[in-house]
């Protein structure tokens, strides 16, 4: 039955396993269709524009936002980054899900965006602040300094767990993959995302009254 | 984490794989709690007190209606059928969930009970009439004037589908018990069923303060 696509926003604090989690459900459900952000920044070796990001100037990026192309966007560490409206909805009027890589800011803007009642919002918490650092060194991508900046950033997005409508405490990612699987399973299966159950249910009292 | 017990409702017409799906939910969770039925019909060959029922005098059963010992009652045949409050207090209290096979006018009270908002309920539709029709014979029990009775009934009871949290079409049982897991388990996931992740997060920002 055809189902109206839902928005799954996912956040949680640099190094809590977002991005895995992430990159696991675009596997498990290829009909899912990842929103990738714009933004001002530069693009790093190896990114593609449009594949990490769509790469933007400043006016062009402002200009987006001026004309209600942005579902949600925000300045981090000097950059812009945003939502593109389009191809949410396209995706949405094809019953496809959206999945969302942001933070809280972005979660907000996206719940208070009028598409709010079909968003689906997951926070994953770390098991430890001890095991957040750990993974966020083991990239050994990183000075000391911006591992510190980055764990400031964290303590204030924890700090927003409470707006999300699933809580999950990534200790195992393999039982925390199970819980996102099922959270986006139930969530499918709820009534009010099937908008072709009443013409369903008419068909049944259709066969009831020609017994 | 502890977590607060939920009240997990399923509803269907008579046929179209309710008792099924909870059996396999019993074996499959064996911390759920099945909520057995109070009722002032005589017991059947075979039956159990406190098993498939608690069987009950009708002025006993009128007793504990009046003193608030029933989440809801209905009469059925000219048969009272009630589900007894107290197991299911204890069981949330424990953090256990409580599992309901009971209809909509049971569903409808529950709702209303003041546990409201530990509700979850799920609506079974049958894929076909014709296909209800033929399970509902396949037990080969009933007389054709029983079917003709509960086939009535069960167009009275799919017109209530609208109420459900969830609604699932059951063409294939395996299919549809994995659906229903993933409510329950998506369910669990949800911020507002587990009371204690308020304290997990003031641990964590004790442990960044504590850097």
């Amino acid at each position: 039955m055809a189902r109206r696509g839902l928005l799954l926003i996912l956040s949680s604090p640099s190094g809590a396993g977002k991005s895995t989690l992430a990159k696991k459900l675009m596997v498990w459900d290829t009909s899912l269709r990842f929103s990738v952000s714009a933004t001002t920044r530069a693009p790093r070796p190896g990114e593609v524009d449009g594949r990490e990001y769509y790469f933007k100037t400043r006016p062009d990026f402002e200009e987006m936002v001026r004309t209600g192309q942005m579902l949600e966007h925000a300045e981090v560490f000097g950059n812009f980054y945003g939502s593109p409206r389009a191809p949410v909805e396209q995706a949405m009027a094809e019953g496809r899900d959206t999945l969302f890589d942001i933070d809280w800011q972005g979660g907000q803007q996206i719940r208070n965006s009028g598409l709010g009642r079909d968003v689906v919002s997951v926070f994953i918490l770390p098991p430890s602040i001890a095991e957040l650092e750990r993974r966020l060194r083991s990239r050994g991508q990183d000075s000391d300094e911006v591992i510190a900046g980055r764990m400031a950033k964290s303590q204030a997005e924890i700090s927003h767990w409470a707006e999300y409508d699933y809580v999950l405490v990534n200790r195992d990612l393999d039982a925390t993959f199970a819980q996102l699987v099922s959270i986006v399973e139930g969530e499918r299966s709820r009534r009010d995302r099937q908008p072709d159950l009443a013409d369903f249910v008419r068909g049944l009292n259709r066969e009831f009254d020609a017994r």
